[in-house]
């Protein structure tokens, strides 16, 4: 009677598992597709100008806000992309929350195009506009960094999901990360109301430092 | 003569496999590609608005259906991909059936930005035009419904594409999911026409019912 | 010496074999990736009409041609899919003159989206620009059986690229089934001048038969 | 004590291993999205004509600008898959380097469809406008060189990345090659300020010659 519970309780583990513990590659595959196709739309964002005769080097130059927004954001969704990899890099199987913290994710990070394009058009016009465009920026941002933090955390929570080589410790120091990142962000999300400017600056500077550290 | 009508016999299986039988890897990765694009095209269709000077808070603030589209369009893409993950984790083949009905799926599902840029433009009209946008919506969902239901069904009828140990019971429960969930999209687009935002709101608790019942 | 002139012809081949003889996988990747983007761009061509209140059904009916399109280039290409599928399925190894014969299809397909646009615009207008917009779509269809014609005939003349247990009939059976398709296509294309409803009649029927005959 | 070290030692590989020398694996399918998504994007540059009455096949005529930037850079972003697929043919693991290398070399190429946009709508008109298409279509593919010979330079300083069979010769080659591409490159780009055109012509000729050329 105990071989048949035993064996029972195999049967039940088989039936459940498919459903809450499944493999992570095809999870990965999707992301991976998301964040390639939001990397490449932003250049759908930088609209051909309408230009008098001779006037388009002037004109192209006038788009800097376009390429600065696209360089800022290429980086930033390369980066999270790179911090992606290195999530799953840690994960063995993944779970119902797990999903669904990672499509809040990819959501937040598949919006970038948006305020680019709004920075991209306002950043030059100064003013509240440039603070709305800024913001919106912002907001974006803090909502990926608490993606992070939530899927962090929840590895932290779960760490049934973490491939049985890797450390528990691991998740605890990411989920910190991401809670800074986040601070960061908010902060620099306020300052639009005062330089947008600075504010912008202020992410340029966070990716940079991500992408040239070269510690992580 | 036995042993080589045997030989020939296994000939023919080996020459006809490939052609009715072949392996999901391949569809897997084409139908993850076609989801991820669609979801991260959904960004598109939210449009830059043109501000005056120090509006651009307010009119960022009047783009809501655009937002809350975005939200539910990007929701049901995820949760339709997850339901297809369940779907082709059963499968160990695939038929020629199954390869346009999952064709059949794919296009309502890449259908989805159309409506949901409809709903962004025309819900705060409210009126006929209203009705017309969410009744679109509804339409695309019931179409996509329909696509689970015959993908579903076809397997019931095709127990050979299952992988060995999975029950041949689990494709009659999900069938009959997805002709309920089939029923209750043709119910809620039918009251479009009385009232589109209680259809909407049917079609936002669909969505984080599924996101948020972890049983599936 | 004749050891080491063994040795050092195996170290040249091991040289050579990975420009000429690369193995198939990555190119699938790659190929699956446009074709899933092709199928999944062409809603961005259906746009939303500007109505006036109380006109949006009208104007959704209006817009039959766009979602004749559509339906007509998803399958389309979803066929080319299965097409492609069924020629990389007989592939061990990709050479030089496979790779760009391969960038020409690829090429063609991912042009689908721009007559298809046409279409939804012009056909409704009826006379030359009818025809100019169904022909553009013919000559695409042309270059698309052109494509596959090229593929088979290079893997029939390069038998060394086939997975050894295949056969070396089915690339020339396959060659001539592509021919035939050219040829139907080039009728159809020529007919356009005269009645470019019957060459959308056509073009339909083309991908009908496609999609439902099982025997492929 | 010495095994003691030589055991801690091998933990501590294992510990930084995973951050500094990943596989190679998810970039590679990371890279071939970006590429296989600038490469569909490019049709959605190709914009429907508004004609008259009977003008169309005369309008469609007109937009061979667009028809010529369409393969121009459709063969160039398929020439830079290829190379890409050389490149990590050759490597077995990767560092923080080569990932940021490899996402400018992706941005780069992203970038395409813009300037290519941009020659589509002015090189008819000549002149200073002409030259700005054309010059920034030239930087953009200066930066895509550069991209090359860092990403050639880097895999020569740090040979342990190259799978253990692989050539170490290899790179250096490479390396050459590319700064030789972007010296032709910078040249037919300050041509293009006495001859667009001319500038054009080598363009097409690069990337022809390189598709052409069966000892890649």
């Amino acid at each position: 009677m105990t071989d048949a519970r035993r064996v029972s309780g195999a049967a039940d583990q088989a039936d459940t598992r498919p459903a809450h513990l499944v493999s992570t590659t095809r999870l990965e595959a999707f992301s991976d597709g998301v964040l390639a196709i939001a990397i490449t739309l932003l250049i759908l964002e930088i609209k051909v100008p309408d230009s008098e005769h001779g006037r388009l080097w002037h004109d192209l130059g006038r788009l800097w806000p376009s390429y600065g927004g696209f360089v800022i954001s290429f980086l930033t969704i390369g980066v999270m992309w790179a911090n992606h990899h290195r999530l799953f890099g840690e994960l063995e199987f993944l779970d119902h929350g797990l999903l669904y913290k990672n499509l809040f994710l990819l959501g937040a990070i598949s919006f970038i195009p948006f305020p680019t394009a709004l920075m991209a058009r306002y950043v030059q016009d100064g003013g509240d506009n440039a603070s709305a465009a800024v913001g919106l920026y912002g907001l974006t941002m803090i909502a990926i960094s608490l993606g992070y933090l939530l899927l962090w955390a929840h590895v932290h929570r779960h760490p049934e999901l973490l491939k049985s080589q890797n450390s528990a410790i691991r998740p605890v120091v990411e989920a910190q990360r991401s809670a800074i990142a986040m601070g960061v962000y908010v902060a620099a999300t306020i300052l639009c109301f005062f330089s947008p400017t600075a504010t912008l600056v202020i992410f340029a500077g966070i990716v940079a430092a991500y992408a040239f550290n070269k510690s992580q």
